[in-house]
């Protein structure tokens, strides 16, 4: 059975096993404390030199890293990567699009706020952190105001990708208010067949 | 032809033509000058609504952004990205790395100190760069202390992906003294069929 090493309230995490809900996929969940210094822990950098969650482990000794990585490769040959070689391609496109132009800004602010409760201190970080995040919910926004899902006309790892850390951007500070396309396309994510909420990370149990 | 929208010094762009050059594949290369605007323009962001290069032009008003995506678009059924899902998982997982872990280290220290000529005024922004650059490429020096390549033990484009923007690190003021195995693997790039340098932009003039 796939075993997936990841933390309950990551986003990056949240990708995988919204997929595997999905695909029906079982999977054994292993909650990793990365602030006790799990990731970086010699067994866990032998798993994954990058030091990150999430980790998939295909079977002994076989591990994957990389949320776009491990969508792609749980993806392959299903209806939630497309075959042909130029919507292949678009869906890539967002899926780097989350990782350099979305996350560190969305997931970051969320972080901060979250996580680490301190948002008195990192204001001046936030209003950063939050003006480029809105600039990607923007680009968002303008697609599926035209679109019903981001890289093709039907549910792909594209919208996966970035369900997860926006359908809680609201935990970093950001106001969907003026993102009406956003919010009528997450609850288009949460009507998708096997769909699991993130908080649930009781994997197939 | 194929038609590239790029800035000249972007190590993003760069990749691009740099596997375009292996693959012998003739195409258009047209600068863009994003100082003056030009990737926020109308016509622009009907090309990329990411607003960035590059931009790949496949045909008539069919346009590719992202250099991940681009590059595996462009690399599809070629040796230079392997068939086996597994093995193509292992490619992604460095292109995403080089995504969100190492170009926006590496690339930004770049730009401060060869682009902008803001080193003095951006030195504290300059140390957490580096700091979080070096860290990346310590994980890359691990890899290829081990192996000569980064995800097979043959030449990607993941290790395209991540020349781009490694072999100017030094413009960026990192020191690539200690860490040999990435200097030995920059010569292995450089010595690979149909490898252009990055200043030379003429394409297939």
């Amino acid at each position: 059975m796939l075993k997936l090493y990841g933390i309950t309230l990551s986003g990056n995490c949240y990708k995988v096993r919204l997929l595997l809900g999905h695909l029906g996929e079982p999977f054994e969940w292993i909650e990793v404390d990365a602030r006790a210094g799990e990731t970086k822990s010699a067994a866990f950098l032998a798993m994954n030199p990058f030091g990150r969650t999430p980790v998939l482990e295909i079977g002994p000794g076989v591990h994957l890293a990389e949320s776009g990585a491990i969508l792609c490769y749980l993806a392959e040959g299903t209806k939630y990567l497309p075959a042909d070689r130029l919507a292949r391609a678009r869906v890539l496109q967002w899926l780097f699009f989350e990782q350099n132009s979305h996350e560190p800004y969305v997931a970051n602010a969320r972080f901060i706020v979250r996580i680490l409760n301190t948002e008195q201190e990192c204001a001046e970080r936030l209003e950063e952190l939050r003006r480029s995040g809105y600039a990607a919910l923007s680009v968002m926004e303008s697609r599926l105001s035209r679109h019903a899902y981001l890289a093709e006309d039907r549910y792909t790892i594209a919208d996966i990708a970035l369900y997860a850390y926006t359908h809680v951007a609201g935990e970093g500070g950001f106001d969907l208010d003026g993102y009406p396309a956003i919010r009528a396309w997450l609850r288009r994510v949460e009507g998708q067949d096997g769909y699991v909420p993130m908080v649930d990370t009781k994997g197939t149990d």
